[in-house]
């Protein structure tokens, strides 16, 4: 499990297949198999290359991942992938909001980004500010309940930082696509962090892959040293 | 355009095809066009009482939607269509939250549903406190924007009842399986009203193939009468 | 590896998850995992049932099947899937083609259907019909390739009944649909055979799932006994 | 209609949505619409060169195509789009198969390729062997069916360059990757053809679009001047 923001995580369930894997059903279009390592790797290479992405398609991925509601909607706009999320419908919803560590701000020139605190706003006054709505709006949660209000209807209180949990099945041509979209500046700071977690799992299960799709297919740019 | 909820909306933007459309597309399996109203009719309520799907795919519809977040989280759920939402990174979002017209309570035997309110809750109360809740988040969110925090961190403190909009490209076929889930009583209320919203538009559009689809494939229960 | 008609076969090559896969990825809503056999098994016939459909994307298949080119049509319809197929274009295709044991006849009363040869056929005499053609066609692409017309042209003269081979991954749900409308009595004689072979690796990895399909999801006849 | 081929042709059946579609799904993100000629166009090149590639996704197209077998098994391939096609189970055939006007040879350099007859090999002499084949083929076909054979059966007997005709409706975005890989000289020459078909269909409907995929988005090389 690795951890991420203050209390979130993202985990390897399982996986299904490794580079060979990605060898293998490419080397069916010519009937063969593994043709020993140095071809097997070069073999991938060429396949990042030259977009012939469908091999990779055949290592699936599942995570359980832990994360605030606003990251979760912008993870689950990758509609080739499967989900399965905790229910505010169905469970009493803990006290567990993200609290950022310290606040970002716009970026000067692009105004769909947003940069480091410089020290031009006040960390702990903002956070204290956060925590009050979060207060109040947990408090109002619980009332609404004790009051009879039926639980999805409540919890329309609650922040968007709120987390949530959920099983993400996703193979491994979708990932590249999250990891090019998501692990690169222009995503936002709290889902760019797991997206390099989700990278790490990656390149540890799938090194060849892993280095092949940053050399040639990658197009973000947090990933790159 | 169709109002929903107190301040949301459901509008076509527009449609390609109509029932002939369904027609020909099963049609050019065996080289033939329309035969007739009678004729093209009745093969509408076969190709649905039989399960041959995939003509009514050729049938597209554009919607734009008006609705809390968390109707738009259950709604983006259906990953056969395509979305654009409007970004609460990139623009303030308005002071513009759901408040629930009457409070709903927990189903008294399936704890995965809700029933009206039978007068055990004070709906006054409840809006009272619900509206507490959103002042107190949306002036957070203000003085975080004064303070010089970025759009996309500030908006974390505000409720999951804030309305959102986003344009929606669904083909027939995925539309019927939207309707088949959310028009139904096991879907909370609020989802339902946007899906039978939809309903009525489909209606409009194909009237054949909507009641073919009621008649034969519909799994829910709010549309049938 | 099974063998399916006369020189085909499916063979699973991998599978991620069973059946406590399905019951943890549907238990993610609520925030727990298994809980005894006796009420995970009855939580899989309530998914299924309900038609809770999206825990069992978890469960991932890889098949490597070699079937006839007209059932490789049928099959790549299926679009929530992978696919990696030989290529004509790259290899010299071998002399492998599907000969019928026996011939099947139109169906007396749906003209969509075929039923067994009931002696008005003479199967010798058509399986010659065939071979023949089968000889011509392949002489003529090897004499095409002799001449030095690219391999991804001369196979244009080869029939439908050529053998091909791929790699197909699919989740569970995906699956399943493609069970309920191939092996079925509606679908051609030759892909049922491969969909009775697919349903019997299914009840191999996830018994309880495979069961509670049949029992309330499944829409089509052969499976039943 | 657009001829291609000997006997094929693609025809744009209905089209839903132009380049101010594509505007008016991006500016949902930021609450507005049309903002002039100008500052439009500008938006639609913004998109393309900075892959946000979802406000394309709202332009559909629905084509009639008629190809060869051999090229309806490429196009199939790309699965986010909706098919119905002609179909040898329930229609008889009719004697139209793909004709070659000149053979083409395997690339001297690169295997997966093939270049145009250098005039080593004898077209009228290769287009004689071809024709002998559809015959024999056909006959065959005629006799099975004469003799009683189901048409299903009978049919797997014909050639991979049998002509087929399907619907084929498909969003913008997807269209673009079909053409990155079908208009390409990695592509075979006869799908090639109908790619550019395509490609002209899409540059009358969106001409701001087109220019901006061949600008920025596409990846093969058929298409640029």
């Amino acid at each position: 499990m690795r951890k991420v923001l203050d209390r979130g995580f993202v985990e390897l369930v399982s996986v299904m297949g490794d580079d060979l894997t990605v060898v293998r059903s490419a080397r069916v279009s010519t009937g063969s198999g593994s043709k020993g390592l140095e071809r097997d790797r070069k073999l991938i290479d060429y396949l990042m290359a030259h977009r012939h992405e469908t091999p990779f398609e055949h290592v699936v991925f599942t995570f359980h991942v832990k994360c605030p509601i606003f990251v979760a909607r912008q993870w689950f706009r990758h509609r080739i992938a499967s989900y399965n999320e905790k229910s505010g419908r169905y469970s009493k919803m803990s006290y567990e909001f993200y609290m950022p560590e310290r606040m970002r701000i716009p970026h000067p020139k692009d105004k769909q980004m947003s940069v480091e605190n410089d020290g031009s706003v006040d960390d702990e006054k903002a956070k204290k500010i956060i925590a009050e709505v979060y207060e109040k709006a947990y408090e109002a949660y619980q009332e609404l309940l004790n009051m009879g209000v039926a639980r999805e209807l409540a919890r329309i209180v609650l922040p968007l930082s709120l987390y949530t949990e959920f099983y993400w099945t996703v193979n491994m041509r979708s990932l590249m696509n999250f990891l090019s979209l998501r692990a690169d500046s222009h995503a936002q700071w709290e889902i760019r962090q797991y997206a390099i977690a989700i990278a790490e799992y990656f390149k540890e299960c799938c090194p060849w892959s892993y280095e092949a799709f940053i050399k040639y297919a990658y197009r973000g740019d947090v990933l790159r040293i």
